[in-house]
């Protein structure tokens, strides 16, 4: 297929004599899709009832007629002034029981039913007037669920909403004592209406009772999601419905969300995300400041890839400095094209950058883009045409979608949900973790398909890593069961049942024909109290005392003696959190098992194998020669040594596949 | 007397077909107590006076018939969703002025009446119930008073019933103006029902307000707790009433709470108690993080004796990783051993281990148990296995109260709020100052009373140390003229006077006949700006500008010449918070002058006497040979070479005493 | 003129028998002015209308019998219970949207309408009853604007003033929406009365709303003071009008209410401004911990003697140890003095120590005076006593204002507003970047005039500095355009439009035959990744990619190539924040282009240059000879060799100017 780039606008920003000069700048740019009118709420319908939708239409056929797709926002991420005067009680409310306020974005709640009228009507409106015109071609929900956490409110919608799910889930009020242990502190009640939001409680609330709090502020997203989505459909025959999520934001399921769009995006912002959303010390930020993780963009395009079924885009590619971080450094030169290049690596169909034109005015005027205030050009306008310039070389070759990747991490929403819920010690976090498989894994340069739990698909992979996992579901077990390549699980997977409590054999509750060994205590470590397991490598954080009956083995044990790692056919359990040193070393000897080549990459180096090529890119300082790699032969684009911020595309069979 | 070891158990939240065999095995293991029903009361009352008492007579029938001896909880540290209903504004408000709700555990208010009348009522209907039960010997009031922070509450009860106390205590508007000082910033009141509760006020309230609400709050503590005992004591004659209170926890007065109990006990929690409670850094957590503070459980044990004059109980003793503190690790092997035997080194009646089973679900389900939740046993059930079989060798060796020790420390819970009120510098903490005194006198090997400021009784003592505290009582001044031993005072001690203002002639405050010295002016320091005392030792924090008289003589003078420690006789006043190098220095003169035996242990080795006993326990890493300190013979139990973890106990006539 | 000390006195604090001793006492000394009765109005009207002003009057006539002048404080900080009562919602609420309560002091609002009526009833009946009191020579209005940061309000009274305030300034919504750009985001408004206050949005609000509301609330502040301001006027002639202000305190524009005073005063705490409000780390607060900044006190002299156009005070002079900040040592010995001359040095009429006598109740029971609370000298007193004397000497040689200085920095209150509300990167602080401006300046022995931004007078400045404006004015632009000495300008001067948005050409928007460069991009930086601009110096948190025109030459470039300060005819523009080395080459650069002598001061010594003398004053821990700068003669005070607490004056002639 076409990888295509496309960008962000706002004609209602700018004089309507300049949309037609916008549009001619895109289309000479290489640009072919255009997302506007996500925030318009206020000038689609300044009063209530009163639709202008004609500025849009025009907006649009403006970009129509320079040859640009547009992909049509729904507006509901901003709700205008008139209509929360008229609803004040569709606010959010936060854990502090404080109403939040009318002046910024994503100021409501998904739980009030008023407001879900409200974004249908508007939708409904929007669907009608513009589904079926032909410059029309996609569009996207909403705005970045969740951006700001709004996933959550303490809301009295929230309440009620919250008592009825509950009601529908558990039928009766013993059945819900039952299932969270409420009789522990005497939390029992008597009807559904006694349930109170879990917030503001003295200490800890249960966490069998936060969980399904959580469970049903995701549902409240989906079900959000799910009213726009079949509104448009039934209203836009044949275009796509997108929504665009955000990096390290697991607060609500995005595989459910997914299952309603066409195409899941994403927002990739990686000198934001690193400054902001990283694990990682001083030093490391220090190193990639201007370059970004080299590991987190690759991470969510291969989970968004996951969360739609393979159709995926990256809706807002940072073009340059943005706002919003503690701090903000411009990237280094060649990044933005490194960054788009790395999307097209991992199956994205159409990186859009945000935004067009800098804003001289309101929260994000320090936000760059394509464009400075003044429509001079900025020095990501140039990468992005480089970009568009090598699409349209390599576009045969770049035609296929990625087969099969050589690793499987399955990932799970609400296992994050329970480790936030529950972390037992302070720095478990199931991102965390996960993503530290997920590095280690792609420093052994190999490719990784992210796998959802609630429909995990083993097949085929040679190797399977499954993580911190919150519980099993039967389809996971059967599939665990049936893989034929080498399985990784743990720490700390299958730790509890679905209603939070320890399952009845202990942990990790897989039947003991499957793996015969429990965890019969767990302690959490002090990042200075490592407890060391080989002569390079120890557990961090997250230790557990493995009993392990006889079908299994012991392959590793820390130095005091307690089993870390253990076999049972071509399943292994980790019995604590590994640091890098000893992630490789299991890693490694692993992938062996499965058959897989490894290479050993420096810290900036990185690979992804998609169909019949091999992409490098270099997000490190110094340059690289891929020949140490036993790379030979010509590269599709760029070269063997591969300098700072380059990209260098390989066929397969060149790269020592 | 015999020494016991108990158990926390919840009935409740197993089968009833599992309670036989739990009882067995409690008594198989050899335990003696058993406490039950503290979190019971949406069981013991589901609605509103319709009481279910049938299953809790046959769960203490029960353990009665497996003769173990019950402790009952009353169960008001977590009332009912019904009754909260009833009642909403029984729960707490934060100083933040927001209601917590209901949810978890002591969400209610100690100055609601309507409140407190509920707990007198569930109190009197188990009172009248059980009390006459053979099986039950003892009763616990409620559950950890102040946990989770719930002393101070700035609800409307709260407002009214500090006024009434207030003019209980002052009688005129006038002459509270006057103590307070009102005149300063205009807070002059006419009326007593003008008067706040002092919290979100633009800046620092006054002082004296603060003061007067932190001793109204204690005593609201002491009311709650003494119409529950009296009630007991009316129904379940012969039975001990007993409160488990917590460590670090001087929000209100625990001797005032103990002088209506019969027993004090605490609940002892050595290893989250250092990741969470210590002032020391992180190489200390690192190094101690497996065995906890050497000497934080003895403070407290030495603390609570005082509180109900001699007998005391831990009453849940942790016996392997919890699940509250950021980080919980596992004990080193022998820890839960070598904690119950530092009780009984400090005089414990009984150490009892929470909890009997780990439970699966709810908030403590990390929470480990002598049974792990599938009723394996746990770690820590082979180590109080092990205790109770020496406590049956050791029985009569034991049999004594512990005499005198060899130092008294004066401890006082309003000079805890004092100086949390005005610690005038950041570091200044009344606990950490006190207690980093008493961890130099065990680390000189003397073992330590801690007396009462309210209430001292300093004759016998060789040597009594009084830091920091607020206020001189006549009492307090009377036994210091009296006291032939030498005597420490400072810093900072006698500072104000009752009404929270310096004393007229300027601190410490003492008659010139006792004390011929006046504190000028006195500073606070950054931790990197300590003045030098002597050539190892500095005052750090906190310093004061020392003036003699002529029957006062400076001991010791800072290197910018300033007095450090003055000397009046047998009384000695330190004028700043010494470093660990100099509080060796001063109490090892001060213990020699007193004719005390002084050791100089490392940071692992804990000694105390007991009796004709003394007890050696090893917190460190490494074994340490008591012959080092002159120790010969054969111990009664253990080795002359202390392995780390182990336990040695020899007469003191084999130790060198 | 004369020089003269003063001091802060609360007769209401005291027995009325002690009054005369007092002020005996103080004339001894050789004080001439005694501030008292701004916190009194509890004493003044201890009920509605009840005035009792009689003991005030008492106490000035006793102090004007001692020959003491009064400056009589209005207690509008301090408003009684029983008028809060009346009308509660005068008290503030906070951002969290909280009600601040009574019981403390500064707990009101601003905007309320109300409570100004009472302000101006209890200032009409004092000035009436006192005006013309010939004890009586002056006023203070109020206490402390914005102390415990009390200038922003969120009460409904701030949000209908605001409302109002808009209206005003935009005439119609429309206008408003244009200015602030409510396009984005749909946060468009359709009537003033939507406007809510800034605060508690789910995320950032839209920086033009938060700037007017920041203009609102100091024009309240302003509203308030200029209401007392005039009735003290018309009804006590001839008597200053004074306010004291704080330091490092930007809430509320100081050159607005400064332009209602007569003389502007401010309270100066070095040491606990040093722990408190210092961007230095803990090395340069260990070195200075006794001593304070440098240049901190120095800064706000030249600061505030711009507020009033020449006339300014210290009202409040610390005089030992305080009470408020983390930590509060004692002063060295002899800083007391030296703070007292480095004011002299900066033109002060007065310098008044805080507090005569410290008060053993209530809040400020910690806080320092001249005397002890039992009345006896504290280390101050014989402090002030030798620089009463010293006056006395050299009152001839003082009586001169000091004429114009080295340099003129530009400054500019809505700049600091606007830096805080868009700092970009987390440690951009405008204070901060100014100030590292003026020590810089006043490291090279420059001294230095505060120019406000809103009524600039360049001319006769050999040396100009304007860091970090917000926007220009075109008053401002004409200065430049006339200017003759050097200018040195950015970073990120004029970088917004008044409605903070980009200026049109981008910044820093001035007309090209000015400056012919613009700056195309910004970045801000972590503290670990400055850019390297010279050898030793380098960018740290904030850089400019510069773009420059054909009448512009780049002087300096970073290591990158962009260009760092590009210069045109008098001209500079630094584009980036420089750490102090690169700050020390630029500026002696300039200074030196600007014929300025300069020297290489070390941290501890400063010179202060002021008609025809120059003050030295060592704030450092060792001694400097004068002579290395080549001073010769005798000086008029001190030694040529001047050590730690010294202060050395000399006349400009042998000081080598």
């Amino acid at each position: 297929m076409q990888r295509t780039l496309g960008v962000c606008y706002y004609p209602e920003h700018w004089p309507e004599t300049r949309w037609a000069e916008d549009a001619a700048r895109m289309a000479a740019l290489g640009l072919t899709f255009v997302r506007i009118g996500e925030f318009a709420w206020s000038r689609l319908e300044p009063k209530r009832g009163a639709y202008d939708f004609d500025w849009l239409r025009r907006a649009i056929d403006t970009l129509h007629a320079a040859e640009l797709k547009v992909v049509l926002g729904t507006p509901t991420a901003t709700p205008p002034k008139w209509l929360v005067d008229e609803m004040p009680d569709m606010l959010p409310v936060g854990a502090d029981g404080l109403v939040r306020k009318f002046g910024s974005r994503r100021h409501y709640d998904f739980s009030h039913d008023g407001y879900l009228e409200e974004c249908k009507r508007i939708t409904l409106a929007l669907a009608k007037a513009f589904g079926t015109h032909p410059g029309v071609v996609a569009w996207q929900t909403d705005n970045e669920y969740d951006c700001h956490n709004t996933t959550l409110s303490y809301s009295p919608a929230a309440r009620s909403g919250f008592q009825a799910w509950l009601q529908q889930k558990y039928q009766s009020p013993d059945a819900l004592n039952r299932a969270w242990g409420n009789v522990f502190w005497s939390m029992e009640v008597s009807d559904f209406d006694e349930i109170e939001l879990p917030h503001l409680t003295v200490t800890e609330a249960n966490p069998a009772h936060v969980m399904d709090f959580r469970r049903y502020a995701s549902d409240q997203v989906v079900r959000f999601n799910k009213a726009q989505a079949d509104i448009i459909r039934a209203h836009s025959p044949g275009r796509d419905v997108i929504h665009n999520f955000m990096g390290r934001t697991l607060a609500f399921d995005h595989f459910d969300v997914g299952a309603d769009l066409d195409i899941s995006s994403w927002d990739s912002y990686p000198l934001g995300f690193l400054e902001d959303r990283s694990d990682q010390g001083d030093a490391w930020k220090q190193r990639f400041a201007r370059a970004g993780d080299p590991d987190f963009q690759a991470f969510h395009h291969d989970l968004y890839r996951a969360t739609s079924k393979g159709r995926w885009w990256v809706m807002e590619q940072q073009p340059g400095p943005v706002n919003w971080a503690p701090h903000n450094p411009a990237p280094r030169d060649g990044m933005v094209r490194l960054w788009s290049w790395e999307a097209f690596a991992h199956g994205a169909e159409t990186v859009s950058y945000f935004r067009w034109r800098q804003a001289p005015f309101a929260q994000e005027q320090m936000h760059a883009g394509l464009l400075r205030p003044d429509s001079s050009e900025a020095e990501g306008f140039d990468e992005a045409a480089r970009v568009a310039d090598e699409l349209g070389q390599l576009d045969t070759v770049l035609d296929e979608m990625p087969d099969k990747a050589d690793v499987a991490i399955v990932f799970d929403y609400p296992s994050g949900w329970a480790w936030e819920i529950q972390p037992q010690g302070r720095e478990f976090d199931y991102f965390r973790l996960v993503f530290d498989f997920y590095r280690a894994l792609r420093k052994l340069g190999l490719s990784v398909d992210i796998i959802p739990a609630s429909a995990p698909q083993l097949d085929g992979y040679p190797l399977v890593v499954i993580p911190g996992l919150f519980t099993w579901s039967e389809n996971l077990v059967a599939e665990i069961r049936d893989c034929k390549g080498q399985v990784l699980i743990g720490p700390r997977s299958g730790s509890k049942t679905s209603d939070f409590a320890i399952p009845d054999g202990l942990p990790p509750g897989l039947p003991r024909d499957v793996l015969d060994m429990r965890v019969t205590r767990i302690e959490t470590l002090r990042a200075d109290t490592p407890v060391q397991v080989t002569e390079t490598g120890t557990f961090q954080f997250w230790r557990e005392f493995l009993e392990t009956g006889s079908d299994a083995e012991t392959i590793l044990s820390a130095d005091d003696g307690v089993p870390a790692l253990v076999n049972q056919g071509n399943l292994h359990y980790l019995g604590g959190w590994p640091d890098q040193a000893l992630m490789r070393n299991v890693l490694s000897n692993l992938a062996k098992e499965a058959g897989l080549v490894t290479r050993d990459l420096n810290d900036g180096v990185r690979l992804r194998r998609h169909g019949g090529h091999v992409f490098a890119l270099n997000y490190g300082a110094s340059s690289f020669d891929l020949a140490e790699l036993g790379w030979t032969g010509t590269p599709l684009l760029g070269e063997l040594v591969i300098e700072p911020s380059e990209v260098t595309i390989m066929a397969v069979s060149d790269a020592g596949y």
